[in-house]
């Protein structure tokens, strides 16, 4: 574990920035709620995200065209719907339900973590989701960063090379220069193949109380270990 | 004129939105200074934004490859210093004077006007300013966007139908849902021409006291003729 010098830290958000879990949970009790539906939204909101990772596949393998995560997650959830005794759920309720992702609120440590890194660092996001996705996230909860940046920028998902590399030419920095954060270590690993900086943030509730939290890295695997944003800033020196 | 029902208005920047011209001099002056130059800062202001659109049109043209404004506005620099005797500046002062452009400061409705319209509207940027000249503007001078986009991320610059589409790609809207607003009538031409709503603000301080301050399109020709960002507020509603 080296102490780099960057200029520009880039976060990833869901999971690392923002409680989706709890935020899908939410919306999807108050509209089952309209529609009378006994559903368990814990459940739904888990198979919702683990089926994530293969919709990105088919669009990394040219199975679909470039295709935004507003959409993955709209073509994903009827399935989700029927196998959890929601198939009855109109078009319009699961266009709404598919929104929770642009509504969902970060955790307790990201604001005042983001307000004092951005004071010495430029911050920007850089997830998967698609642009208008996080830019409707960040107006809502009143994410402070400098820039939204994406993945949808480079029509490339992440852990592509390239959704980093066109973080770094759109930063106008050299790559070493921009910090990537991220809960996953499978992001971070990405991130350092195409020679950014890297800090793992333990995130353990990110699958709910009751799932096993995973282990972090190996201190030498990644730039800093931190606990979380706050914990951030400090050992950035802010 | 009609009145047509937007979702995000998208906003030209250099004279739109910030004061190219006296963020321009005061920067010179101070840089000069260091170097005891007595230059006409003012001179070199108005040469250096003269120089601009032949820069983008050597892109447009294939004569360069992409290359971003903060180059073009380097590429463009060294003449105009020669041609108002300021061949003596060197080049880390160039780099630093060329940064001026990251250093802009917003006409005085610009704050408080987009503090309302984005209670009620999703505001962008779209500029041909590279994406890392306009939030670093944004970070100093506080402007609350929503969002930044810019000609960048087509790697067409406006009045090129792919600026505007991209945008509007990016924020995942219907053309005729944003509202392109510029002091420029040939930017607007360029966003009617890609099917976006347009409101034309005037701007006649934007080469200085002493110049022709021009004028405003007919009135048919744009949705909406403002007077400023307060104007454009209460037009929309807001």
């Amino acid at each position: 574990m080296t102490e780099p010098d960057v200029n520009a830290c880039c976060f990833d958000v869901f999971g690392t920035v923002v409680d989706w879990r709890s935020g899908v949970i939410r919306d999807g009790r108050a509209i089952g709620a309209e529609y009378d539906l006994a559903v368990d939204w814990a459940a739904v909101a888990d198979a919702w995200r683990r089926a994530y990772p293969a919709m990105m596949n088919r669009v990394r393998e040219g199975e679909l065209p470039w295709t935004t995560v507003d959409d993955l997650h709209r073509m994903a959830l009827d399935d989700v719907l029927e196998d959890h005794g929601a198939g009855d759920l109109p078009s319009d309720a699961r266009d709404q339900l598919n929104r929770a992702w642009h509504r969902l609120d970060p955790w307790p440590d990201v604001i005042p973590g983001l307000r004092r890194l951005r004071q010495e660092y430029f911050v920007a996001t850089l997830s998967n989701g698609n642009v208008r996705l996080l830019a409707n996230m960040a107006k809502r909860a009143g994410l402070p960063w400098d820039l939204v940046l994406s993945a949808e920028l480079a029509r490339h998902y992440k852990t592509d090379t390239e959704a980093y590399a066109k973080a770094v030419e759109l930063l106008d920095e050299d790559p070493e220069d921009v910090l990537m954060v991220a809960c996953h270590p499978v992001d971070l690993r990405g991130a350092a193949a195409a020679g950014l900086r890297t800090a793992y943030i333990h995130r353990p509730d990110e699958w709910g109380p009751d799932a096993d939290p995973g282990e972090p890295p190996d201190a030498e695997e990644v730039d800093f270990l931190v606990a979380d944003l706050e914990d951030l800033a400090t050992q950035l020196g802010v």
